[in-house]
């Protein structure tokens, strides 16, 4: 397979379990455990991203890079280290043992002097990528084009005042869209890079709202025009790089779509680390999209709760992620969505082995979360008070209203009558809390 | 009169120009004075809010109340004190000189055993309200339904997992409708008090949802039916009592409509404290309204920078309001909605006379950021930026996207070619933001 | 014992074990499981607070008291109610089996109308909680006095503008530090209530910093008078009531005592969710404490991470107390210190059993951190991965630097000779946060 | 002079007025004018920072460079880089008149393959700067070194693991300070980079405390061995890079200095946006240093109110400004600090002109914060008020607590006697805040 990027790990990464002192070794991840009646692998489809752990060297706003990573240093021949950094890639998956992967055109191609020039990098990368597939059998989750790096996008792609970057971003997202349908992805990701404003004294509202959505619309007719089968996904931020973000939360983008008449077309990939910048807990934003058939895919990473800016963490709370993933369950699961983990090393961790600590973290953490998660599925103690709580909607008085045979006036005559008059039940918070915590305590 | 409560102010409060030493004088707000061809009132169409002004004696979380206010202390006969309590509202509203009032239904009236108690005590008091209207001049800007203070509303009104509050609220909303229209109100208000929850482990979104819209839709039917001619307004706020409110920016609210086919039936009541809790400027969510149009009302206050709740204080900031009133001017005012000061003295401020020095410094800072935002539409150099800033939208490549005579194809085409390659232009904010601070600093 | 309140439990909460599932049984609290040699009661003192629990009906900003405690309903006779409130709260420390409770003097006895009648209000009521502590065996943990609900404390106590303040404010701990000596109690407390300001344009920080600091010297001389010998604690708080209160965090209030020559007089008594208000992380809080000898007692709660106020919720997270708990324990323990449940319920948990389940929730949730932060201790792996990572600084160019035997110039020298070139280790954090999860997930 | 860079401008920059409708002059700020018997230059000492006005060319997280700098473009020899550089910042400090400059080591000099070539880069470019200084007569308000760029300080200068990098941060700042002293600056800042930490779990906050005191004191012996006369300041900041930064606010390096013996050796560097990172306004952070004898100098610029990180805007909010210089002239002047624009353009703000509006505006900005303090000193309202509030302080009963002569025992009888019972006044806080505004609103 040529250079060996990561030779202190033989790989694959073996199971040893809960007990294990192996830190080269899961802890709870065993992708064939079968949970709910299904491998535990088909459950979460977790991917590896290539940005934060192949092409970024650890360089945040006031440091250099420090990381150990030959394919990063600068100077030599570009397209040998795109090559390079895709043999360092696959090497990683396969001894990992994840499933999945995904990728923006710009991590895996030099952007070259035109986009003739770009566009031809990436075929041949392209290529070597669907030959490493074929070997390796991992598979693409996502692909997506990266339309904030260039300078051209400086205020945005499609929501740009200028039609040309308009334009140009068009140009990219129908190649990558195209790439993505030929290595098999099964996902396309729009993530607003700077779609948004930095400040409203420039910037039309509605104007960019129009653009926006008429670059959404040209995505689905190009998506039949090829017949790509993947799904749609918009990835919600709040903020940063921009002031604000357009697509700001799950609830914002449901909105947008339903204005534009582009409902059933996109469904959201949720970040957990966007929803708390956004002010939500992930379990909120899982849970709105799930009710409004929004849930796409996840971004599986955490932020820190005293940072204000997106930290991009391994995830490594099971009760972060306990009741989101049983929300998932209950909706039917995240395919053809996954679990991608959109999160990078902390600047300090510059091994090249921290790239496996991280991922063993990452999917130990999911791995248990499931396991939580399918254990308060299948006791049903939950929905079952759930139910009983809401029993009077499925009951005459709630049927009515619901069903419209109550007016304002109909039930202003009731109650006045004094044959309503409801008494306050308690929400039984914490007796609820200790439900869940209890079973965080005990799966194994 | 009767007895008077404000003895310290003989009103109404004069115009004493900005150098004026009287602390009881206006600086800058004159009602009569002519902005754009209108007088300064008609523009601003300022409130007073009864809760906070005459309903809360200055108790918060940690301790009880501190202000001067007889007609709030504790034992004595509720309707003698309800009494008193608009005599002073009025005596108030008079001698500050602001056209208009807001109040909730349990504002101004007594709860009482029941709610045909309720419902008499309301009568009585609005037959008041209508003679000092009368006598006064002040009119309603706008009334609304206390659904959040009683237990009973606990778990939310139109959202409580019990149909029968449903059902309660319901008949307060039907009578406070049918009030407001007989007091001549101009707008009707829906703050969703405690429509949110505490803990997604008790919480279906999707019911609730369902509940909520039905909601919407009785009272629209309502408002037809009686006649009501008012605008119908939903005011957004993030979270608080609640952990998390349904109604929680201008955005969710607007997707909320859309998708229950609601959408032209509600606008908006922003509040400035509580676009801030939601992590948008107040400026941010006047624009998006602006452009959508969802722009109803204003609830002017501001939250503190530093403290992540409501804290309601009085509006004491040119520069936070003079470009969100330059949105209303652009969207051509904000009537039939007005300026309602929804906020409350600070606790230590006991005295009586402290609620004409917040009133006259909010109503200061309004007329102020007026005069600032009617500099800068008629300058019209923001206007003109942004028209040239856009141009390429109005131009063959802009105007071909927008029409549909471009698909993703014939762009990618295009750059393919080279035909299309952006240059990045500046932004200019620095410039932009000098241009206001000058109109700011010097406007008289 | 007289009237029962609590009587659904019979009390005293049994040990069901992790699968139990009985929801008022305890599943980790184990008061004599030895841990370290010692029974968990003796590291973890549990403690339960008066003010929340039976001195707070569920009132909020937005609503009136929804939970259903027949001592609070107004109207009656308050020294009845008093009684009837300690009553009930010593039937529920007996039932739930804690050792330790904590209150304000006035959480117990009523204000009446003067300062000498409230006095001898609390002494009648310490006589009875002196009575209930022999019979049931459960000590006091701290006692405090309230010095914020009363309107004469709106501008804060000792720091008041007001010289007379500060005197009640004197009068008031004089009277309670020697109610909490005849109890028996552990530990003082001074909570800065209203010490701080609401606005600085009313303010003299420096004038203030000397009243406060006065105060506190006082303290401890009367203190040393009566031969008190608990241990005397401040609690920091950021904010809330005031716009910004003094005792901001851990570190202000450590500077604070050596500006003013009181380090070792006072420690603190830290709250979770007072440190995640301050910016910082509830481990840091303690990190911070341990390291600087600032480390009192704790107040064990949690906040919500997208609400920006108090919340008091009752702990429930293993994983944000177990490394709190393992610097607790590396620092030698909290005694004489203890752990108080300064936690409300949510406001719709309005049955009087939701307080056991709080608890008990609360109780299993420090009891498992206690697990897993001993099993951590035992192991030592992170202590011996830092005494490593500091290694060099035990070696002779560290012990030189630290010995004074280097200056910045031979240092200097050092560097430009070449002789010091250092090169970046991997700081591993992934793989330590690794190494707590799995502790986190497989303690028994 | 050389090549010209700024070439749109010829400068130096007029004084227009605030109706001048040239963006490239002045509006309020004019050196020479006698603002409380000194030219407005004396009071604000205005600085030009170096690093985010010559070495950044517009990179952010998610971008690369935007920005029209030919001495930023990647490739060319580094040295004559650096001589463009220095040109076009004089050019631009000239064009500009602002009397003050600041920089890093860095900033000016090329890192080279050794510190022994850094150095002398540095001496090189040094004998440069001291022309420049000569001939155009801009001064070093300060120096400073750069300890946070290079991968070496990935985890800290001073509190690194590795006593390695502590000898090489302070091979560093030997130099710098020599430099500093050689340039005439007239203050040394140490912003403690990456003295923080981005986990608890591989960091010793007892040792890196320690460190980083001992690396405190070096720097004083240094600065007495060698003579230099300037003022030595910390600049504090509570996170980024690192998740929590030691230096946390004025009030947590105060209690360090405190701790250390090391008070009166260094005084603090205060910037609005790391203080509202922090959780203080900047007025609070102002006010407490002036409060205790922190005041040393400003770093002006402002943060985005609804986003976590540090944005380090240009300061246009003369709202916010004018408390804060209040404070300065009441605490006797801001010398030897100054003002010094720690600020940088928008990254879509991408000409050179661009530099000058920014600045122009920051200018003009702080001359009319001056222009409002100092009004609000010559009428003292503010500080008669204050006055009156505390005067119970300076009679009889305030003197004797503060002197001593009582006990909490001798106060607590004063109150049970009933002669002390307070009552509480208005804290007027609505009317301060009107008063001030008047001020904002009207000065000329």
């Amino acid at each position: 397979m040529g250079e060996e990027f990561f030779t202190e790990v033989t790989g694959p990464i073996p199971f040893g379990g809960l007990e294990s002192r192996d830190p080269l070794a899961f802890k709870v991840w065993q992708p064939d455990r079968v949970v709910l009646g299904r491998p535990m692998v088909d459950h979460l489809r977790p991917g590896v991203c290539f940005w934060h752990s192949f092409s970024w060297a650890g360089v945040d706003m006031f440091g250099n890079g420090t990381m150990d990573r030959p394919w990063l240093v600068p100077g030599g021949d570009e397209m040998a280290q795109a090559r390079q950094r895709m043999a360092a890639a696959f090497e990683f998956f396969t001894k990992l043992g994840t499933p999945y992967y995904c990728f923006h055109d710009r991590d895996v191609a030099p952007e070259g002097d035109s986009f003739a020039t770009f566009r031809s990098n990436l075929d041949a990368l392209v290529d070597d990528a669907l030959g490493y597939q074929e070997r390796t059998g991992v598979r693409l989750l996502w692909g997506t084009a990266n339309l904030f790096t260039h300078p051209r996008y400086q205020a945005g792609a499609a929501t740009n005042p200028d039609p040309a970057v308009f334009a140009y971003a068009a140009a990219q997202v129908t190649h990558m869209l195209e790439v993505t349908q030929r290595l098999g992805g099964e996902n396309y990701v729009l993530w607003g890079g700077r779609e948004g404003y930095d400040t409203l004294l420039n910037t039309d509202l509605r104007r960019e709202g129009e653009q926006l959505a008429r670059f959404l619309h040209l995505v689905v007719e190009h998506k039949h025009k090829i017949g790509f089968e993947g799904q749609l996904l918009i990835e919600p931020k709040p903020m940063e790089p921009t002031k604000h973000q357009y697509d700001y939360d799950v609830q914002t983008v449901y909105g947008f779509l339903l204005k534009h008449g582009l409902e059933g077309e996109y469904r959201t990939n949720i970040e957990a680390n966007h929803a708390t910048l956004a002010g939500h807990s992930f379990h909120h934003e899982v849970a709105f999209a799930a009710a409004n058939g929004m849930l796409g895919s996840i971004d599986a990473n955490r932020g820190d709760p005293q940072n204000g800016w997106d930290t991009d963490q391994f995830p490594n709370s099971v009760e972060d992620l306990a009741l989101p993933m049983y929300e998932i369950l209950r909706a039917g699961g995240i395919a053809p969505g996954g679990f991608n983990f959109d999160a990078k090393l902390r600047r300090q961790s510059t091994h090249r082995t921290d790239l496996f600590y991280a991922h063993i973290g990452g999917l130990d953490t999911i791995a248990r979360a499931l396991l939580v998660a399918a254990d308060l599925v299948e006791r049903d103690d939950l929905g079952a008070r759930k139910d009983r709580r809401y029993a009077g909607w499925d009951a005459d008085l709630g049927k009515a209203i619901l069903d419209g045979h109550e007016s304002l006036e109909s039930l202003e005559a009731k109650v006045a009558a004094g044959e309503v008059d409801p008494r306050p039940v308690s929400g039984g918070q914490e007796a609820l809390e200790n439900l869940v915590n209890q079973r965080v305590w005990s799966v194994r």
